[in-house]
Parts: C-alpha cells; structure tokens; sequence
C-alpha cells in the first residue's frame, strides 16, 4: 500500500482594493513559520512566470480592455499555470500556501461586476481542475476606503481601480454573499480593524479550522 | 419586420507552417476585390489589439512555455477579442473576411498533437460563441517541406516551430481529418503546387460554393 501522499494547506485571501490582503498574507506565514511550517505567500494573478506575463495583460490598460468573458479565460490560462508550478507542488511537499485572490475574485469581479454567466466561470474551473481552498478569508471593507488605501500603490497596475463605484459596491457584496454560501470554507474579517487585529483573528480561525 | 441584416462571408485558411497561407489569403482578397467585393484579412492569433498582446505570449518563448490547456484558453481570448472587434464588425457590414487560422488550428495543433481533450475546445468555442466559418480551405503540405520554407522568416515568433517532427505529423494529419468529417465545409488543397494553382482551385470553390 502507498502511504497518503504528504499534502499542505491551501489557504486564500479575497476581498477588494485596499482591504490588506497582502499585509495579512505575510503576517500569517510568519506565524506559521514561527510554528515551524513551511509557508509560501503568492498572489493571483500570477506567482509563476507564465501567469505573471498574463498578469501584465489584465491589471494594465484601459478599463474596458477586455469584456469578462475575455479575463476570465485569461485568469483561468493564469491560474491554472500558477497551479501547475507554484500552487500544486508546494502543496506536495506538505508547505502552507496562501494566496492572495483566487476564484473567488473572478466570481466577484467577472461573474457578479463583470456579468459573466456563473456556469462560465464554472466550466472553466472545471477545465483547469481549480482545486477548493481549505480555507478562505474574506477581507471586508467599504470600497470608497479600500480605493483611497490602494490609490497609487499600484503604479501602471490599476486597471480594476479604475472601475466605477458600483462595479466595487458589487464586487463587496458578491464576497460576502459567497461566505454566505459556503461558511465551512470562508471566514469574514471585518477589515476595518487594526492588521493586529485582523491577523489575530484569522490565525485563530486557522488554529480552529485547520488542526 | 426587419430586414434579414446584411452579413459577409467568413473564410478561414488552415494548414501547417509554411503551407503558403498567407500568400493565398491575399490573393484570394484581390480577387474579391476585383468583383467589387470588402475583403478583410486577418489572422489568429491577433487580428485585434488585445489578440495581438495574447499573440506574443502565444508564439514567442520556448516550446513548453504552455501546456496545452493553457494554449486552449488564450487562444480562446484571443480569438473572442478578434471575433468581437474585427470579425464581426465586417461581417456585419458585408465584408468578406479571410482568416489565417482559426478553431482548427486549435484543433489540430492543442487537440490532436497537444492531448487537450477534444470535449475541452468544444466547452470553448460554445463560451466564446464562435461562429463556424463558411468555407475552410486546408492547405495540405508535407511539415518538413513546409518548416523549410517558414524557417528564419519569423523571427521571434517560432514557438510552434520548434516542436518535433511527430508534433508536426499529427497536426497534418487532423487538419486532413477535419477535412473528412466536415467536407460539406472544407476543401482541402495540394500546397506542393505553384501559388498561382493554389489561388486558381480556392477561387473555384469560392465561386461554386459561396455564390
């Protein structure tokens, strides 16, 4: 008999513009580190060399570059080199990932914002073989102070920035309504707390979630 | 009522590298041309401004840059955002466009010799909604002949190129079975023969079969 392969935990972090995704990102795989893991912090899209090349072509540009049936097949190519090369093989060796957005972003700006058919993004994850996290947290926060926190933070990588106010308003409410439907795998963090706060939240909710 | 909306025709061109494309898709515009015909020529990847930022990611870099899903789904995009600004746009104004590939490249080249499953490029080209072309000519030519013939002449974009002779073998061989499965569509053409013979027996079938 083969023993069970080794396999770590796949960890995601979704919610707006501003909301501190990656400042969290980085304060729980220092605590997992601290705890003697091995953690591996990327982001969506990219994290892998091909999927950073298309990462160039979705955050750059006018906004109306592409229609959202147009990005999601781009994230899907992104995400599914991401999961080949960085994602899956991390996960192999027994390390922690934890990735900043995943599909949950593209039901939120593609499907809910964008007017993506939901069963689109759902072939596709079928095509790419999108494994589920094991865990989701979802960053919440007004759009209006998540837009003013980001602002000129991502020189020449605004793309979704530059969506109107409704666009943000439906994105927030897709994320919350997705936590909604799936509360064994999301966690909502009310992100207008302290980075000390939020973080002490989540890594409570790993601690319990994810023994 | 309404009247029906005018509408052109849509003419792709498939076959290897080198099998004499392009020199057919402007010889076949001038013929159009000089019956009074709008002739539009394009090719995939690109056709369109986003098409041809997916283009460089798709043709430049090395042979295993992509698996072949990945392949699937940028080209998928690419051909929706050419489909979107070039393609339908002329149709819709009368046009005739002549494509230098289109989805049976993505058969033969991603299906066929890559191992994408058929099913997958299906799922794809429903997504996307593309439209089945009115007349497909298969220029049928021998790959090492061909490969001859397109070396050196594009440079930096010889990613597909570089595959091996079996890679190149079972392109051939789908595109001639595509042929067979959908004659009342595709017309398969001798690429050994002169320019002048190639243009002569395509627009021949243009007369017969587009009339």
């Amino acid at each position: 008999m083969n023993p069970t392969p080794k396999s770590g935990r796949f960890i995601t972090l979704e919610g707006g513009e501003g909301a501190g995704k990656s400042t969290l990102a980085r304060g729980l795989a220092d605590a997992l580190r601290a705890g003697g893991r091995e953690a591996v912090v990327t982001r969506e899209p990219g994290g892998a060399p091909g999927a950073d090349a298309i990462r160039a072509l979705l955050v750059q540009g006018d906004a109306g570059r592409w229609d959202a049936m147009e990005e999601a097949l781009l994230f899907a190519a992104a995400r599914r080199n991401h999961l080949t090369h960085t994602i899956r093989p991390a996960l192999a060796r027994g390390a922690w990932v934890i990735c900043d957005r995943y599909y949950d972003s593209t039901r939120a700006y593609q499907v809910a914002a964008g007017g993506l058919a939901p069963a689109a993004l759902d072939t596709l994850n079928v095509l790419i073989e999108a494994p589920a996290p094991d865990l989701t947290f979802v960053l919440d926060f007004a759009p209006d102070a998540g837009l003013a926190r980001s602002q000129g933070r991502h020189v020449g990588e605004d793309r979704f920035e530059k969506k109107d106010a409704a666009f943000h308003a439906r994105v927030r409410a897709e994320f919350l309504a997705i936590a909604q439907r799936e509360p064994q795998r999301c966690v909502v963090i009310d992100a207008s707390q302290s980075a000390e706060q939020v973080l002490a939240q989540a890594t409570r909710a790993v601690a319990e979630r994810l023994k």
